[in-house]
């Protein structure tokens, strides 16, 4: 078996209850790595188009990657994936946090869970050893409690679990997967699908080290780490990503009342810096991680908050922060709490408050279609109760709780315009109109409005070290945010590629390991002569699988794109008058079409490029057209 | 100035004596590299599209590369390009030896030599001091003689110089030039662009150093270069490329008898072997190389052989010899005396003979259409004879000055059948339909049948070192040498690039580099943070730039083809019954240009392609329509 993997892949029929085991060749190793490799290769082989995403037809993949459980920093963390009942696209999701290493040491590469159990039942990994157990008694109990109830069944505190909370057993279509109470799966409902099969945790732990190459090596990453994070991260270190918010908001780019805005007057009040001197009580962290960037918040008074459940990040004190116009930090934290101890995805939870809020300030919802709820703008109390009602589906909840998609088209009366989604999901943070190159990663990623396929601009432009790192690949100029010129669709094009890499080696964005680092990395782990340029391919590869697995699904080029609000400048602000263009937009679109050779049909990869990238097998799979298959 | 460089790039106006200076910026450099990159950087920037190849407003470009001059095996070469007289297309070609070398130490990186001289001059490059002089009693002269002359006349022995012979003064399409007389720029006419400008040599000489980013780990690779090269590279060293003769003849692939056959009955009298064991004197080297891969021959009976002009390698060994159904070594080293004397490429030189040949004993051409010569296959002494005529332009020797292609249309009588060529240039001694991937190389590339362009399949394929090597680019699986599966157009199409970025860093092919050792000496001269991506994209880059130049000239996919005879199979040999299938060349070359984004309007490179290779510029260049523009 290949150094830094298991060579074993769990497979687990939840129907049938029965349990096996694959074996892969190093090839399928080397050539997908993991994470959304693995996830993809099985969703397009496995997968039969059209089927219920949350019916038993829809495997449910864990994914650990190439470095995941390598003792180095970022390496902790797994992907989880299947059609998405948010999107019906493409789904997956990445935790930090310890499961993934976790996983690795009870021995398994990867989980593939097919079926529905008849019962509530929750899996238990443990040194190449695997069991369906009974999770009657867990079921309806929020993460925490469930988590005390496992790891005292099981009779070990330091068992990691991946679970969900009510919002997954009650289908939430954005329902998360939480490892550890506060690392969070969250995008694309991944919860509900697990809640779907009746399954409530995976519980692992396990003594296998993965093997290395080059030992040494990995050690001296490990060291450089450790000496240069507290230098290239020391924001992240410092403040979390919630260091971001103040400088997005001078900068005129932090989403606001449902993206109306790109400044918030209550930001300071929500910042990373008001959460450092008020409520942080610890800086958490991932497996082997120097950088703690998780923050841990504690609170009594006015809301209970529990430092278990970690504490809002970035898009979490923006999401139910500044988008719903709320700058009351103590009731974010406690949102935040809810959110995990639930399992929904505070980015697509806020939104959908942010959603109701705006439709009830233009008086599409009346008081009573929110049952009783004044939904203001910057009324915390309403986003409380609409996280509860949203995880029992109960009311207003049971409408947000399918997405604000489906809710918009239930609501009607033009609820559809406030709808802000791209192929159904919920806008990250971020906001097009500033980042624009992130705008266009948002309308061409497979999974619809996901930060975590993208480019962050902020993070890559201007002068200094990140520059220098894009030269690696070839971009010599500086970028700015706001450009969206053909050579930023390269940078973004090249970002995106490389994103899907971090996804199948399952690495930390944050971590500052760059492109020849990373190739470090990956060869001193595996004793593969590997370059930064096989690693860009197999980003490119995974990327082209995920598009193909869409164009199977139905989706085509017309699914591409942005909501309309951010054809429509801000009204004030730093970015004042400032829009996405239409017309640069589509060309922009164009040009990374080209770029990504997906010109077939529907905007499929095309055969040649499935060629280069080794994966002609995809061709077949999605079961093309001849006329396809002439089409080079 | 970057590390590595002059920054300065010597330009010369033969008809108005002008010359002058520029200085590109770093960014420049980076994007280009050197050689072929800056090559077709100014021939898509500068040059008119329809001028006469021989006329004065074809530039001549010497251009040194990234590495030229850096002290390690590999770095003394030079490229020379310009608008090919023999194909019309895009023409470069680079020479080994220490010329290239000699003009970094002289002060500049390239030359651009635009005009033409009334009279015969010569150029003097001398620690940053250009001049033109008189040449015309150089003009007419054997290149030895014309070399000792500049010698004598500049007082310096050690002046390396780039010259023509008569067959360049002559204007043969194929006339080569001849560095210090037995390192070859060898294909696409390059010498009679420099005899249409009246300019006999380039003579340089200086003292500049290239400075290095890290002198301490160029060393290191050079002592490992020294220490492996007796390892990697054996074979090499003791028979030169002479030594691959055998190994192609028992596996059914030397080209003999105007490639009639794979096998040659007399291979063993014109082997590398025997060429050691029998005329071989000293293995002469180029700038700082271990290797030490070129022959010197000396003879004096039957025929007096000189070895100032080296000896036969593998090219001129199957092309005076098999191809021409010739096993007189003797001969073959005569022969190769009088090309490099008379500046003719040894390979279109012997294509010419063997066309003629065939012709003769087809009965095309009569003994009176070949003044009086018996032109069987097998007589060394008609070749001889037709060597001295093909140079001084005499009788048949004429019409064979212009190329197979131009002569068969001249001779007519069904000629065209035997004349083999692409986009007018002869074959070198690689058999398509052995090397299969060869034969897709040899009809996409920019100067029609170059091997200088293409993929040794013998070289890269099987069990071994190659292999471990190419999964540096994701490239995991054996392909085998006949195969054109869509797997091998991708080797092909990675070795193409990477061919092209080796023209770029102007480093040799033959030593064993492989691509992480490449990227780690790029990094160690420059001081950049580059990767095997931005390597390949320079190559990828460079590749565009020289399609879209001859797209620019009317070349398109009808370009891109084989000649008949390799559609036809081998008659006996290992590979009888082998071919190259059509409709599978056919779809091997669409998949190519998928892969390449070579799909605009007459097989151009996408907008799209450009701007991901940052050269968006190009499609001004070559003024595209606006048809083109909206095609992505």
């Amino acid at each position: 078996m290949p150094y830094g993997y298991n060579g074993k892949i769990l497979r687990v029929n939840l129907s049938s209850g029965r349990i096996w085991e694959e074996h892969p060749e190093e090839d399928f190793y080397r050539r997908y790595f993991g994470g959304r490799g693995f996830i993809s290769y099985y969703l397009l082989k496995e997968l039969k188009p059209g089927i219920d995403p949350l019916g038993p037809d829809n495997p449910l993949i864990f994914a650990a990657g190439l470095v995941t459980g390598v003792p180095v920093g970022g390496c902790g963390r797994n992907s989880v994936g299947a059609r998405s009942p948010l999107t019906s696209a493409y789904g997956d999701a990445e935790a930090g946090g310890y499961w993934g290493a976790e996983l690795k040491a009870a021995g398994y590469d990867a989980i593939i869970i097919e079926g529905r159990s008849s019962s509530p039942v929750y899996l238990w990994l443990h040194d190449s050893q695997a069991e369906i157990r009974n999770a009657s008694h867990l079921w309806g109990k929020p993460t925490a409690r469930s988590q005390a109830l496992i790891h005292q069944e099981l009779g070990d505190p330091v068992i990691r679990t991946a679970q969900i909370g009510s919002a997954g057993e009650r289908l939430v279509r954005y329902a998360c997967i939480m490892n550890d109470l506060s690392h969070v799966a969250g995008r694309t409902g991944m919860g509900a699908v697990m809640g779907s099969k009746n399954l409530k945790a995976v519980a692992v732990r396990g003594h296998h080290r993965p093997s290395l190459a080059d030992a040494g090596r990995v050690a001296d990453l490990a060291r450089w780490l450790r000496d240069n994070a507290m230098f290239n991260a020391r924001q992240l270190h410092e403040l979390g990503t919630a260091g971001l918010l103040m400088g997005l908001n001078s900068r005129g780019g932090l989403p606001t009342r449902n993206f109306h805005q790109g400044v918030f007057e209550g930001a300071g009040n929500i910042s990373g810096e008001r959460l450092r001197d008020t409520i942080l009580v610890r800086r958490g962290s991932c497996f082997a991680c120097p950088v703690r960037c998780k923050p841990e918040v504690a609170l009594s008074h006015p809301h209970s908050v529990d430092p278990v459940y970690g504490g809002p990040e970035y898009e979490t004190l923006a999401s139910l922060g500044s988008n719903c116009g709320i700058d009351d930090l103590a009731a974010i934290a406690r949102g935040n709490q809810l959110c995990n101890s639930y399992g929904l995805d505070t980015i697509s939870t806020g939104a959908a408050i942010a959603f109701a809020m705006e439709c009830f300030e233009q008086g599409i919802l009346t008081q009573k279609d929110a049952d009783g709820l004044e939904l203001r703008f910057g009324n915390s109390q309403a986003m409380l109760e609409l996280i509860e009602k949203i995880a029992r589906r109960q009311g207003l909840g049971d409408i947000l709780a399918e997405g604000v998609a489906r809710a918009a088209q239930h609501i009607g009366r033009g609820a559809a315009e406030v709808a802000l989604h791209i192929k159904g999901q919920e806008l990250p943070l971020h906001e097009p109109r500033y980042k624009q190159g992130l705008g266009l990663g948002y309308a061409v990623s497979p999974t619809g409005a996901d930060h975590c396929h993208n480019i962050h601009d902020s993070l890559y432009t201007g002068p200094g070290p990140q520059l220098e790192d894009f030269k690696t690949l070839g971009i010599l100029e500086p970028l700015p945010t706001t450009d969206l010129s053909p050579a930023k669709v390269r940078m973004v094009y090249y970002i995106v590629n490389w994103r899907h890499l971090q996804n199948c080696l399952v690495f930390c964005y944050f971590v500052p390991l760059n492109f020849l680092r990373t190739a470090e990395l990956v060869q001193a782990v595996t004793g593969w002569n590997t370059s930064v340029w096989e690693l860009m391919k197999v980003g490119e590869r995974c990327a082209a699988m995920t598009r193909a697995f869409n164009c199977r699904e139905g989706f085509s080029e017309e699914d591409d794109r942005l909501p309309e609000r951010f054809f429509t400048p801000f009204t004030s602000g730093p970015l004042q008058g400032v829009s996405v263009d239409r017309e640069k937009l589509r060309e922009a679109r164009d040009i990374y079409y080209g770029m990504a050779g997906w010109t077939g049909p529907g905007g499929m990869p095309t055969l040649a490029r499935l060629h280069e990238l080794g994966i002609g097998w995809v061709a077949d799979a999605v079961k093309l057209k001849t006329e396809y298959n002439k089409t080079v």
